[in-house]
């Protein structure tokens, strides 16, 4: 049994008296893309991170603010990423051998491609080379939790995006190749094919034997957020991986599997709870997970891989949830806390890869047909 | 014939459902120095830059913030300009034989005045001497478009008065000789004595060839922000040159010059076209080159320079479109974005510099006798 | 006589003319902890220095953000501390033998306590040891004014605090010896035990001689901030000092004994004039040293050390006052400018150590039983 989530029992009683989702006002007057540039405005006016500016949690947030302004034009994203590559001098955070480090190259990726001669792009090559192609513990595999080098599932969202939108830019596809053995690395390891979702990372697969964790209810943990990470990942790569590249079906083919599952495990209210077959267990939304899930499923109607007809109520439903999370002032509340577990949310709870998250599926919102 | 021009129709007409500068709501109840207030802060709140912060972008902006914190000695313009200047380790932009990059020190020079030890000009003499004393490849003029130092009419905002600035700070006239003597040379290159006006750069030269631009009302091209640039630049240049310098009645009457012929040629709503003489073309006031206009017409009435009666009309009819640019989150819109010729703004198009220009206009608007 | 206080005579009129503190509007109906968000958020959006982001101002603001940290537990606070540490790359300011340069670290140092390794407290150590044991002119006593090294009071604020705060982190005991040896030397010199308030320096001590200054009502100069750096200071100290330090009583009892004198000093509406003891000098509320006053008395209520019912309505009393000098968008005023001595204030008038002592008074009036 999962001891830890005993501990937040009290908090998700306090959490809950704040009923789910639902800003100051009963109304809110902003279009999408209004609602898009009030969120970005408090989260620049915020500035949060765990360890550096440069790490996963700023990463995340700045894909988010990326695609606003793809799909905006509005130049009020793009002066933000500017002003935040440069401060960073377009470097990733430092950890070579840590997915989560690099996330934040897919940013400078993208302003490089806006104005030529403003961005640095050696950091990021160097970082992609010393993380794909050296060695390091993780890849020999000898410790229990860490046995591969992307031995959680979030790192699926950290890196492969960014590998495949720098061989994109660059046409050199042995990144690619590398990318997908880790990749698939990953997915041999944490995915579960019953439930056709991912495993955090190995503590939380069940195995039948003393230690294994499971809800209250029985069920396996599934992370939401995790979960995001992972489909929202795959709506980036599959962006940028070319159609004609051989493992492309694979991808394709788990992103679709997935995003099925995640329809049909979607809440009435529209939000999917942290522990995603445990709803029960915290029954409030939660942003940062059904944001990326959000982005994703829009993401596949727009890209004709899944179904119009069946899944965009799901996302307009999801959507118009999400609004709700976002408070007058422009903040994304509702937002799980850094983890690598369900723990409940709260109104007030907010982190700059949730407004990442709320970016990411506004951006994909704003192109369904008839929206 | 200009072809560019009809890339932009469809564009132009789009903008112009919007009507011209009126913001959200119908009345707005801040005074000049708060509309002043809020600009600065939404432009802090919102960093923008072309190359880096310490561009001629962020350059033109904070001379804006300089002369408000002058006008209204208001220190929520001063904190800006010492964080800013901190920020930047009171550093030029890079390249010392380009103008721009040095129209960033003017706030440098002006933040010296208020506090002994804070700021290190030594960045700014070591551009300044390289710039002005330096043999460079456009000194020589083999280029057909870049045959000068100051090739472009921008530069003679951009340059002159940070050297007069530092000139009269440091006592050394061979920098204002060394200014005057690039001065007379964009002026003899670019000066259209027949129009009081200035060409953008030599392609705008009209010289009856087949290769010449002209607006499709047969006039010629004279860019609203160009021309702002120059009679801007030209009020800052002039308080600091000494009444006694040599050369001080040429940029007096070249001053008066051109301000007689913006005078004459303000449109009926009080904001000036981005296309002078083709007015028509994009109809449209824009807000960066008739913010400099109303700073510089005002400028020259607060120093005697201007009659009064004549010119206060004009000033005042300018400041309240200006005033009307601005949203009610503070922000200034109606910007003609980065370029080098008249295209059209809209009202949500917006950068740092004209913030500066709108700032420029009020802290001389302010000044008015009986306003 | 106090010749420089005639200077002021006309401002002070004109400042009055706003009557005291009242914010916008009539109601204001925020609760303690959102006015404290608001402060902070706008003072964020504002910064402001002196000399440098790390110097003795921005110490005494983020002290008070650590406080508000602290007391609410909100991340919105710990988020700022972090990003600003980060940025100022955990260094305090440059002079090794100015107490004010130190004050910064306060906040460095509770930051490490939130998460390991995030923190460099090196250049704190090392500027720690240069201060307190290596030489200086200051310590050799043969300047009128400089006699010792913490010859003016604010001192008591920048230093002691940090220094104890290190030795209670460290258990190095030799720094909480070597910080009582100096503070020692600056309540000899400084503080009045007829009065039991500190001047601010030598220079404001009565001697019965010609070059003493007093107050034109014959009193002597006790300014309002001096003596709220004390005690504030004081009331940080006591937090980190161990109860069984060797010279505790002496910290506990100089509190009490101030704390007891500013009490009965407060005037009717609550807030401390700048001097203490003419009132009717300059007679509106000041924040700085009210903030200071309101936190250090409500500390000495939640510790025990002060009675309850007895000092409990002149915190309520202050604090209520305080709220009413906070504009409608977060703003705090009424805050005498930088400063040795009595100047008057205004509504307008704001610093970010006025922020920091706003948010101080909130951290502990927030503790406070029943409120």
């Amino acid at each position: 049994m999962n001891r830890f989530l005993n501990l937040f029992s009290i908090i998700a009683v306090i959490s809950l008296a704040f009923s789910s989702c639902s800003n100051d006002s009963d109304e809110n007057v902003w279009t999408d893309k209004e609602a898009m540039v009030k969120a970005m405005q408090w989260q620049e006016q915020h500035p949060i991170f765990a360890v550096a500016p440069t790490d996963w949690t700023n990463g995340a947030y700045y894909i988010g603010v990326t695609k606003a302004y793809q799909a905006t034009q509005d130049p009020i994203f793009l002066a933000a990423l500017r002003t935040m590559g440069y401060r960073n001098e377009w470097k990733p955070y430092v950890r070579t051998y840590h997915a989560d480090d690099i996330a934040i190259s897919y940013a400078y990726l993208f302003v490089h491609t806006t104005r030529r001669g403003l961005v640095d792009l050696e950091p990021t090559k160097n970082w992609l080379d010393a993380h794909l192609f050296e060695p390091h513990a993780w890849k020999e595999g000898n410790d229990p939790v860490r046995q591969i080098l992307w031995w959680w599932c979030d790192a699926l969202f950290m890196a492969p995006p960014v590998i495949a939108y720098y061989a994109q830019q660059t046409g050199q596809m042995e990144y690619l190749d590398a990318m997908h053995g880790y990749f698939r690395e990953t997915y041999d390891l944490l995915f579960d094919h019953e439930e056709s979702l991912f495993a955090r990372d190995v503590r939380f697969k069940v195995t039948g034997g003393e230690s294994d964790r499971l809800e209250e209810n029985g069920e396996k943990i599934f992370w939401s957020r995790g979960n995001g990470w992972v489909l929202g990942g795959l709506a980036l790569l599959l962006e940028d991986l070319p159609k004609d590249y051989k493992q492309y079906s694979f991808y394709e083919e788990l992103f679709v599997t997935m995003a099925s599952r995640i329809k049909d495990i979607q809440p009435d209210d529209g939000l999917w709870r942290v522990s995603l077959l445990n709803p029960d267990g915290f029954e409030h939304g939660e942003v940062s997970g059904s944001g990326f899930f959000t982005f994703a499923l829009a993401w596949g109607i727009n890209n004709g891989i899944l179904n119009e007809e069946e899944y965009k109520p799901a996302v307009i439903k999801a959507w118009k949830a999400l609004r709700k999370c976002q408070h007058d002032d422009g903040m994304v509340g509702w937002v799980q806390n850094i983890g690598d577990s369900p723990v409940p949310a709260n109104k007030d709870s907010w982190q700059n890869y949730g407004t990442g998250a709320f970016l990411l599926a506004g951006s994909e919102v704003i192109k369904l047909s008839g929206n």
